[in-house]
């Protein structure tokens, strides 16, 4: 199935749809009406019709959707169906939380290496067996092992120089944590994870909730 | 000044505009143009003088933005005029990463304790000198202290239940980092922050740019 341009609300709402179907996988369902979805999710049925609509015909009137081919098919239109090798940036706590995440490898993110300035770093382990190495070894890290995604959990003072070096060595995509927007030719993909952010939306409405 | 109802689509891009004018301010800037904020911020002038028209005359024509002032009110709006207690639930790396965060200090939001199941944890500090509890002993801290967010950085099975009883403790507020959605009632705030997803919405757009 060739992926198609999908409209960007329908494809921030994908993940979560691609998480809900793992959970009825995992509880061994099989079908699942737009109905029930509905009701775990809290979006209308429409809107569930009208979003998995998108991908052609999974959905059969009064039978439901199959549930691990749908979760498949989210998953292929996820690129989940890839192995992605991934480097982090950053062996602080930041770092470190993400390079223990399993549900990650489970989705084919692999993490191959963690960089960091620190010396006595450099040539251990994280807790999950990833090797730490130190940060002059990037780019020859880089032009030796190929590396898909790059994770930047650093200071933003440090993220911009050294995103323009990955870019330089060839990396074409970044889960970007630090609190600056990257300078990225075109063809880079950033994915930004801004928590500064987040956590200013929730006090807005904090304020707005006590109106 | 009133915080009026504003847009879900410019409160998202309210603390984007905090950022840039902190970053003025840190450089002694007193007034920016619409034009320069669009090339900093890469949106459009108009749209630029479109969202910042929701908060009265700040611009005057060929005169530009009093920074501070629009950075000041920018912070009322988003509630950064006020002290917002908050707990971290789980001291593992993100809990860590989290309370080690300076930048939310300095915008009010302090950090009054954490909380993990691990006993050696239990009375000991954090590296920025956050107090570490055992979560037996939540609900009465919570009763004793005011506290206004609570940030959940624990896996999703135990999330649950411990916002269930925050909620029943009187918390109002949740800075989500479970990979789950909390079932909270209408008058509590709840801000995601989901990883998994936003992996994979950065691994739909690499696919997308092969095409």
């Amino acid at each position: 199935m060739e992926p198609k341009v999908i409209s960007r609300a329908v494809v921030e709402r994908l993940p979560r749809y691609y998480r809900y179907l793992g959970e009825l996988m995992e509880n061994k369902a099989e079908r699942v009406s737009s109905g029930e979805l509905s009701e775990m999710m809290h979006i209308t049925a429409s809107q569930i019709r009208q979003d998995l609509n998108h991908f052609g015909g999974f959905g059969q009137q009064g039978y439901g959707y199959n549930v691990e081919y749908l979760y498949n098919e989210i998953g292929k239109i996820l690129g989940l169906n890839q192995v992605h090798r991934m480097i982090i940036i950053g062996a602080g706590h930041l770092g470190q939380a993400i390079a223990n995440y399993g549900n990650f490898e489970r989705r084919g993110f692999r993490v191959v290496g963690m960089f960091d300035q620190r010396e006595e770093l450099a040539g251990t382990l994280s807790p999950t067996g990833v090797p730490i190495y130190h940060m002059d070894t990037l780019e020859d890290f880089v032009a030796g092992h190929p590396v898909s995604i790059a994770v930047l959990a650093i200071p933003k003072a440090a993220a911009v120089e050294v995103a323009r070096k990955l870019v330089a060595c060839g990396v074409r995509a970044f889960w970007n944590f630090a609190h600056t927007d990257l300078d990225v030719p075109p063809d880079v993909v950033v994915e930004n994870v801004h928590l500064s952010e987040s956590l200013m939306r929730l006090s807005y409405n904090m304020n707005m909730n006590k109106e």
